[in-house]
């Protein structure tokens, strides 16, 4: 890297942002609607950063060689998807076609596009992604560097300054974050507009190396790129003056213009120079070599029976901090994250012995998932684990995870009524919706040991967002003994006779209420049948309806809200058959309280269950 | 207010907080658990806020002539509750009845209690209701101080951020924070521990008048009290130096205390002095007059149908524009937030017309949904608008409103792949499962202009949290004659016949889809009912078992995902019934594309349910 600036380099750079500007323009007129003047203030942004600072393989756009780059600011997708074309690993054709069905060019970036890593379009969220990037570059020993466009507008999203602080904490120099300051939100001006020190020194209150440069001035965005801060091991945040709809006077800071197609697209086109570059316009090649922690063969965890031999309780969060450690051993791509509460989620037993491997994320959930999506998108696997309810808190970023079809495992605790005295913000009671409710997601709710063991196999046979449900209570061992399978899916029919009279559907802790109801209602004369959801998504549909078809009498108890949980996925896989189906769950917003206490008042305990039946 | 400190009163505020350490100790080893480490940092700091600085009438915990004052680290509840006891507004029995089942006085503060305003525990959400609390102080203009303490572990949650870059901006000097800096977290030290001047930076980069102080030393916490700057209209953060567990040397800064009862409790109850103040334990009255902005009597949103006459379309988000435009005159007590897209909500025709009651929160939804929390806890009627996808944002503050009972009505446009060429990231398709599963919610859907000020009127009917969801496109006007009906739970069957064959349960666009759907098929002598489920919580069970019973055949078409929608909330009301049961809804990530391409693809068009009839 050199601070000399070739002046032939200069004006390439000034004409391809003009070139990039003209596509943009192009592309969202054919398309009807989108971002241009969005697109106009970054476009000497783009065209410095892709044909001047960033190292990529055009022919590889996954390869580690490559820089990262991240449109935290995703309503500018036209101009990403000009520079694509521009390196000549897109045609113009594909640039017209933005924002149709059949199109990888997409109104906001998404990875149907190879060359995109993380879906972005929700605001705020592209820095955790990269920084994210950036702490598995610093891990894995890598030089790259990771770039994050963002939108001045968006830098009010709390989610900036989660991973704002992380970053700087994490010491990383690698990560640069350029701020498009074009003073416009969608509505009108941002609240500090152009006044450009407000950026600045709240980045460097955060720890940041920030510069100012006017972002339209090529030599100075060159020379910015320049600054990374190696020494002080310092991220850089550069603060770029920009103007909205720059190059169309008529677009130029005009209110009322972001997100749609220009009004005068002929007029507009005219005002914007058309010229040729000197050099040939290409992606700079990478030749770095790629260190990375390869996975390992494939194995599955094994139970640890003796483990466990003679207790008579065993905490799930406790199974799971011990599984994910042997998950740890097995597979070296396996990372692992929490936000501040790794002695309560166990997830400290990871932490403990693969340290190098664990990403401590404080309390800010939201970074929490932003980093591990970018942990995703360059191929480890990351497990997340804190409270359920506090996984509510990302949940912006969870949808825009499964958007980006990432792999992330997700481990929610203190689930329920069941977490009992700490009351009702820390109960987990819409987490099964919430997951349940992404696309491709997997959703497990293990009930002792053992199905913890078995559950987090099956998170790692499956590709996409999986979540494991862990109560906080111990429970007794179910299965210590016998050879038990378990499948995406799946259930498990832990009690049944010939002359059962209604099946108990449970999962998670209720499963244990059940057994207990079961031994009650045998005492009266009653069989009650009990299944194990543990698959709750998918769910074990083949079983459920043959249970209803063979019994006609289903009682679902779940230690969850009513909406989008057990009772309602049952129902729905039941929606043509003649059973007789009653649901017991949470119905109001808990208290404070013991966890038999919660759950008698509640009206999912044993006594409720033999009621019902 | 004046800066000369009685030595008495010194005396008595160091006396008081070892009172307070000692209740905290008492009642936490009683319960087996609490937090007393987290109280004992910050017991200065509440008998000086308590007993010296806050003006509260102990005989009316609601009155609007109180100082405001959030717990947001709310797991130092114990102290609070102990607060309430020196006061003689609570007993020491209530006290050590800490946790129970049936104690107002929970792990973390709820409005079960009286005086407490709204649920904290869900770390870095206090900040946002104070601003909300003293925005609409200062917009009524009252006088009122509000106070909130915050962790220094909260302080890395970004919405702490949010809330503190608008504070600033509309000029809050009404408000402080004062963070308890004890330099831990729950697993162990914060990122900064005792560096107080990052904390000190950063409130100041973000506009903030900000104090450090000793958060032990009396003095120096009621020297800090007087320094609000009125003159600079800048919001105050005062940051406490604090000792995690101070005051019981064993405890003290300890690692794994968090969250415990103390293990040695008579031990550490000897170690804290027992002693008797010499002036009288009391709150501070308030005698400032009340100002505010009285609700008018009730009277209900009239459809201006001529307003929409002869137009074959309307589109649903500008009629919610009028209709909260139209609330706005009805009502001197409904406010609106919006989160920089009014202009694409039509929440602008409110903020045109009442600027004075509109909240521009910019992108920022945690704190948007923050502080209208706060709005609503002062009880005045807070309409949220924004992006139902961006409503995700806020899930887990949208939950505390529920636990804080707050009555908010939200607004989210751009549901569903109607939304079309802006792609998946926009396109709110687990908002039903979002709002359904919050414990007392009301969730509408309306299909048409007339339909968005019927649900209207049932959200000011309801008291909860209300959800509104509006699509994006424009729809034809079905109701624009004739003389409808709406009410909580209601439907409305769009068309029946003696004859008809199958049922269309639709909402919403999917209505127009079901109505294109029952034309074809009458053209195949096939007769349609269709249902329109405006109100998908409650939803109208009554209506849909006795169509199940009657055709024995329903279609559910919903734009959303498959899981917490309509069509899972149909299927589990008609769990008890024979009928025959489809379902279509959008089974994948979506795609940019036109709304018609993208119902078709995803199988929720008429050409779709005539196939599936």
């Amino acid at each position: 890297m050199s601070t000399i600036v070739k002046e032939s380099n200069v004006r390439d750079l000034e004409i391809l942002a003009n070139r990039l500007r003209r596509d943009s323009l192009r592309s969202t007129n054919e398309a009807g609607s989108g971002h241009p003047t969005s697109c106009f203030s970054c476009a000497e942004i783009m065209s410095t950063l892709f044909f001047d600072e960033m190292e990529v393989n055009a022919d590889n756009a996954k390869s580690l060689a490559n820089d990262h780059f991240i449109l935290s600011k995703g309503h500018a997708a036209p101009i990403y998807w000009a520079v694509l074309k521009e390196a000549g690993v897109s045609t113009d054709e594909e640039l017209l076609e933005l924002r149709e069905f059949d199109s990888q060019q997409e109104g906001h970036p998404t990875p149907r596009s190879e060359w995109v890593d993380v879906a972005t379009g929700s605001l705020g969220q592209g820095l955790s992604a990269g920084v994210g990037m950036a702490l598995l570059d610093k891990r894995e020993g890598r030089s790259n560097r990771t770039y994050v466009l963002c939108g001045d507008g968006e830098v009010a999203e709390g989610s900036i300054w989660e991973a704002a602080s992380l970053a700087s904490a994490m010491g990383l120099s690698n990560l640069a974050t350029i701020v498009d300051v074009n003073g416009y939100g969608q509505t009108g001006e941002t609240l500090y507009h152009h006044d450009l020190e407000v950026y600045r020194s709240r980045f460097e209150a955060f720890g940041w190396n920030a510069i100012i440069v006017d972002g339209h001035d090529v030599e100075a965005l060159l020379d910015a790129y320049q600054q990374f801060d190696y020494e002080q091991e310092r991220p850089t945040a550069i603060i770029a003056k920009t103007v909205k709809g720059k190059g169309v006077e008529s677009l130029e800071g005009s209110e009322g213009a972001h997100g749609k197609a220009a009004p005068n697209f002929e007029e507009a086109l005219n005002a914007i120079p058309d010229e040729e570059t000197e050099g040939k316009v290409r992606f700079k090649p990478s030749d770095r070599a790629v260190t990375r922690r390869e996975p390992n063969a494939e194995s599955s965890l094994e139970y640890p029976s003796d483990k466990y031999e003679g207790e008579e309780s065993v905490s799930l969060r406790k199974a799971f901090g011990s599984a994910l450690e042997s998950l740890g051993e097995l597979r070296d791509d396996v990372w692992a994250f929490d936000g501040d509460v790794m002695n309560s989620t166990y997830s400290q037993n990871f932490q403990k012995r693969f340290p190098e491997r664990f990403v401590e994320s404080y309390i800010a959930e939201q970074n929490m998932v932003g980093m591990a999506t970018g942990f995703s998108a360059l191929g480890t696997v990351p497990f997340l684990s804190t409270f359920a309810a506090f996984l509510s808190r990302a949940h912006d970023q969870i949808r825009m995870a499964a958007v980006s079809r990432s792999n992330l495992k997700f481990a929610g605790t203190h689930v329920g009524v069941a977490t009992g005295e700490d009351g009702p913000s820390q109960m987990g009671l819409e987490d099964i919706a919430m997951f349940r409710c992404l696309p491709g997601s997997l959703v497990l709710q293990p009930s002792d040991a053992r199905s913890v063991y078995g559950c987090m196999n099956l998170m790692m046979e499956h590709r996409g967002i999986s979540y494991l449900r862990v109560a906080r209570p111990s429970v007794e061992n179910l299965r210590s003994k016998g050879n038990w399978e378990y499948r995406i899916g799946g259930s498990h029919t832990l009690l049944s006779s010939e002359e059962d009279e209604v099946a108990i559907v449970a999962s998670g802790v209720t499963v244990h209420y059940a057994l207990d109801a079961a031994e009650q209602l045998a005492k009266k004369g009653v069989n009650a049948r009990v299944i194990d959801c543990y698959s709750l998504k998918p769910i074990d549909g083949d079983t459920l309806r043959k249970t209803a078809e063979e019994i006609g009498k289903i009682l679902i108890v779940e230690d969850h809200y009513k909406e989008g949980g057990l009772g309602e996925a049952v129902c729905h896989e039941l929606r043509n058959l003649t059973c007789s189906t009653t649901h017991l769950y949470v119905d109001d917003v808990p208290r404070s309280g013991s966890q038999s206490r919660l759950s008698e008042a509640f009206g999912i305990d044993a006594k409720a269950i033999v009621r019902a039946a």
